[in-house]
């Protein structure tokens, strides 16, 4: 790579933040970490990065912000750009990547976090050569990046499959902790939910406890609604509790395989399915290279290449 | 139209097949109904319709089959065209789409039912226009075709909604009747499901019985994972079920709206929910015109317009 072909992504999380510059996986210039603090202090944060990354290396072709999420994406809304009805403090309706664009004159690439890390396994990770795809992380929530024909989905916005309600396993009595929703998945499976469940942190949890069965079931429930609504030609399942659990893979795709009995004939489904759903190519890096990657795409000389975000911000 | 845009649509459903021929909505030159029989039977029935419109009026440039599932949509795989695993008897792992290809010399777009409807909404209906909404009947069985960037989704296969497993409503207890699933939505809220839950054909029960309650709560789950998983701009809803129980409309935008309980913020979810969720513009031929878009989609000379189908078979 030449100098001139720098990119800065910023991932979003609720926690904290990676700013990261470089044009890829194997070209990584700088990272920098910060805790996410109020909206305002934060984003003082990343310009400050931002412009020291500008003055150190030089010009930077475009930003791209991958973000925790809802967001609104329609660039005919006058809040696009925002992240809006988070239930994160002190974040509700707050601009970012309008702000970021007006700040440094340069296209922002903004999507949500799990649509960032999806395009970056889809350009340098595991699911290069995939046309149809998703990735999943199951953590602090639980998220999903969907990628259709190429590209990550958006409609009248983008999707929050974390969000679903599913069917629920015999017996499981556990409310959910969803603010909004209560047994969505993401209030039945993530991290937090599975501590609540077990009244101790996921990662800490052997592999033979109880809370695995109902957890297995629902992320099951997830990927047997993922492949009837856009059929991924594979499944990448990431995220905290299972890095920390990798047991549950075989035990999702035993889930994902009985619960579909055979409607579905496919080798993905049955006998390949150990091929099927695995972890991102990418490793705790998908985050990171999720926002580089929708900065690489919405720099207008790359235009036509193979991932192109949903949505971009240009001068 | 000049006499030669001529395109033969078949419409295959459970227990009858439409075939069409025409150019569109406006330019439909025949219609033919048949019940659906035995597989070669059935196939021999439609080869005869189109050989006779073939000597009565002229040269057919395509042709399109839009047809109960699951269907074998992988173009590298040797049973491509194929219904596979369907329930419906003496159906069973047969090819439709090479079969007509190679009888007739012609191409042939070849797509799931749904598909078909949704694109020829887009083409001609109530979807021109939009690049991202849903079609979904609810009927014998209940079917969504998606389309998502202006194409219908399609990834290791086509999309088959209607066997998603959903939340329950509190205190139901019926047990679905699905063959593969027994209560995914499908088992839950079709056709037969209902007849199945009030002991009487859905048509025939007024708007005040109690089983209206449980079907609204189970499309609204429905439609609550469409709006995740795809964000379509709009959903048509359409099948006999709902021609004959308008009063599910309101019942159904309602129980999404309180389901997704104000997650995502939009318009189409709160005050425009009635715009949102709305009958398709082809009434009762969104079906045979389904099989007439695939038809139009599958002729070489159309390629880069509007539509376009997943998948084609050419010479």
């Amino acid at each position: 790579m030449v100098a001139n072909n720098l990119y800065a992504g910023v991932e979003m999380g609720g926690t904290k933040c990676v700013c990261i510059l470089g044009s890829g996986p194997d070209d990584i210039r700088d990272v920098e970490r910060l805790p996410t603090r109020a909206y305002d202090e934060t984003l003082r944060d990343i310009e400050g990065i931002v412009e020291r990354w500008r003055r150190q290396y030089g010009k930077i072709r475009a930003l791209g912000v991958a973000s925790f999420g809802p967001l609104d994406l329609r660039t005919q809304s006058d809040t696009y750009g925002y992240v809006t009805s988070t239930a994160k403090a002190g974040w509700r309706n707050s601009d970012v990547a309008r702000r970021l664009q007006r700040k440094f004159g340069l296209p922002v690439g903004f999507d949500t976090d799990v649509n960032g890390a999806a395009l970056a396994e889809g350009r340098w990770g595991a699911a290069v050569g995939f046309t149809d795809f998703a990735y999943v992380t199951v953590g602090t929530g639980i998220g999903v990046g969907t990628v259709v024909g190429g590209k990550t989905v958006f409609g009248m916005n983008h999707t929050e499959l974390g969000h679903i309600r599913i069917a629920r396993r015999a017996g499981d009595r556990f409310a959910g902790i969803c603010a909004f929703h209560g047994d969505c998945v993401e209030g039945l499976a993530s991290g937090p939910a599975i501590e609540a469940r077990a009244a101790m942190p996921a990662s800490k949890l052997t592999a033979d406890h109880p809370v695995w069965d109902c957890v297995a079931h629902d992320l099951g429930q997830l990927l047997h609604t993922m492949v009837l609504t856009t059929a991924p030609q594979r499944i990448f399942l990431g995220g905290g509790v299972l890095s920390a659990q990798a047991h549950l893979f075989a035990r999702v795709q035993d889930e994902l395989s009985r619960s579909l009995n055979h409607y579905i004939e496919a080798d993905e489904l049955e006998a390949g399915i150990a091929q099927y759903v695995v972890p991102p190519g990418l490793g705790t890096m998908s985050g990171p290279l999720g926002a580089l990657a929708l900065a690489v795409d919405a720099d207008p000389g790359n235009v036509g290449r193979a991932f192109t975000p949903a949505m971009t911000v240009s001068q």
